[in-house]
């Protein structure tokens, strides 16, 4: 019998306020049995990189990280935010540990090759470069890997890593040893199914339902990636994925994403 | 048997020079056995505070640190250095895990209280503050830990520390398992006979030695602390203590610290 895990990932912005943090990391370290927590922190690094004066660019909405903003994202996201996580952890008996995928050799990336935009020190990686060995190892040692988004290339050289990216090829290459559910936090209490009204979150999204959705027009630009994703992690045997608001997580509300098993 | 453990501190300076950090990380990389690295980073907090101006305290040549330049050291030494290191670790093959001590629990430290000054968010911590049991687990499970100079209170607030600390302080501790030989790197080839001539390295030096230097003022101010913090630490059942040059640690450059076990 596999055990189960939960991985949450978490974005930025939610560690701008130490009350719903704090309730958040409260509700995670009261989820029983064994479980992940990979944060974001765009919102920091952009605000680190503007007091420093250095320029951000952005190719269709997408970062480009120089030397400059590689420095900045190390230090915002390994540093700042992973440690202020691992230390409020700890605090509620929750034996963390902070990782980039560097820390042994946890995620080995590689510079992402783009025909006509170069996107500066940014990492991809697939489910085959997760050390799911050592990662098993640290699980079984009861030990709660906090997982900030940065990569290496196993040359003494970090990567810029999309952190929800993280999260899904986690679940997925963890899924040999555990029976694995993914969280998405986000801002609204779960998918809308009117984008105007954040009260009209969907408790169950099936694959079919989000193909007419999308045809409708009835899902937001933001969404589009996120749920294409996660609809992609539900295929790879990740046994649930829901996404949540952040100061929901013990809740009932957020949308759990199904495939159409059914219609197959 | 115990095995033994090498741990070697490196001060911050080394770190803007690539090509040095290279060869003491390549040195350290091929040291036999077990080992721990320790780094500092004042260096580089106090450029980053430049660059984003914030006021830099200093009171008889410490730090104070306040909430500003905490979030400073955060960013620099568990961030930009920590991971600067791992990764280049990494790329030598060594496996190592960058570690505060907020991670995993390992030094749980308490804020300074002074009657005169306050250091701000500055910890002070004994050998039985360090989490030995878990640090054991993973140096058994051959990874290399690589600890920044930040601690906690396991209430979820972080400290800066002196690295030199808690460098001494891993080596005291770990001596329950292992042989420790701890390294401290500095800028010279070793203590020196004639503070005016960096050649005057001296291959060994006894505590009666010192004892007599100290009483000619042929040490200097900066040194003072670290060798009585080097002879105490000898005292306490570690193998061995040295004090060498980072870009000679493997030759046979640096002084080597001795009890005078004949005269008691």
């Amino acid at each position: 019998m596999k055990q189960n895990l939960q991985i949450v990932k978490i974005g930025g912005k939610i560690m701008n306020d130490d009350e719903q943090l704090n309730k958040l990391l409260a509700d995670f370290a009261s989820l029983k049995g064994l479980k992940i927590l990979v944060h974001g922190g765009g919102n920091q690094a952009t605000n680190l990189a503007n007091r420093l004066g250095i320029p951000i660019q952005m190719v269709d909405g997408r970062r480009i990280t120089d030397k400059d903003n590689l420095e900045v994202v190390v230090m915002v996201y390994a540093g700042l935010l992973n440690k202020l996580l691992v230390s409020k952890l700890q605090g509620l008996n929750e034996n963390a540990l902070g990782l980039s995928g560097a820390d042994l050799n946890l995620i080995k990336a590689t510079r992402r090759i783009h025909p006509e935009i170069d996107f500066g020190e940014v990492g991809d990686f697939t489910a085959e470069d997760i050390n799911v060995r050592e990662l098993n190892n640290l699980l079984k040692s009861r030990i709660t890997p906090v997982f900030c988004s940065v990569t290496h290339d196993g040359q003494g050289n970090l990567f810029n890593t999309n952190a929800d990216t993280i999260a899904s090829t986690l679940a997925m290459s963890l899924t040999r040893y555990f029976n694995v559910h993914l969280t998405y936090c986000f801002e609204y209490k779960g998918v809308l199914s009117d984008i105007n009204d954040p009260e009209s979150w969907i408790e169950s999204l099936s694959l079919k339902e989000y193909q007419v959705m999308k045809e409708n027009g009835s899902v937001s630009d933001g969404m589009l990636p996120k749920l294409d994703n996660a609809f992609n992690v539900l295929k790879q045997n990740v046994s649930s994925v829901k996404i949540k608001n952040a100061q929901y997580l013990n809740s009932y509300t957020g949308t759990h994403l199904q495939l159409d098993k059914s219609i197959n």
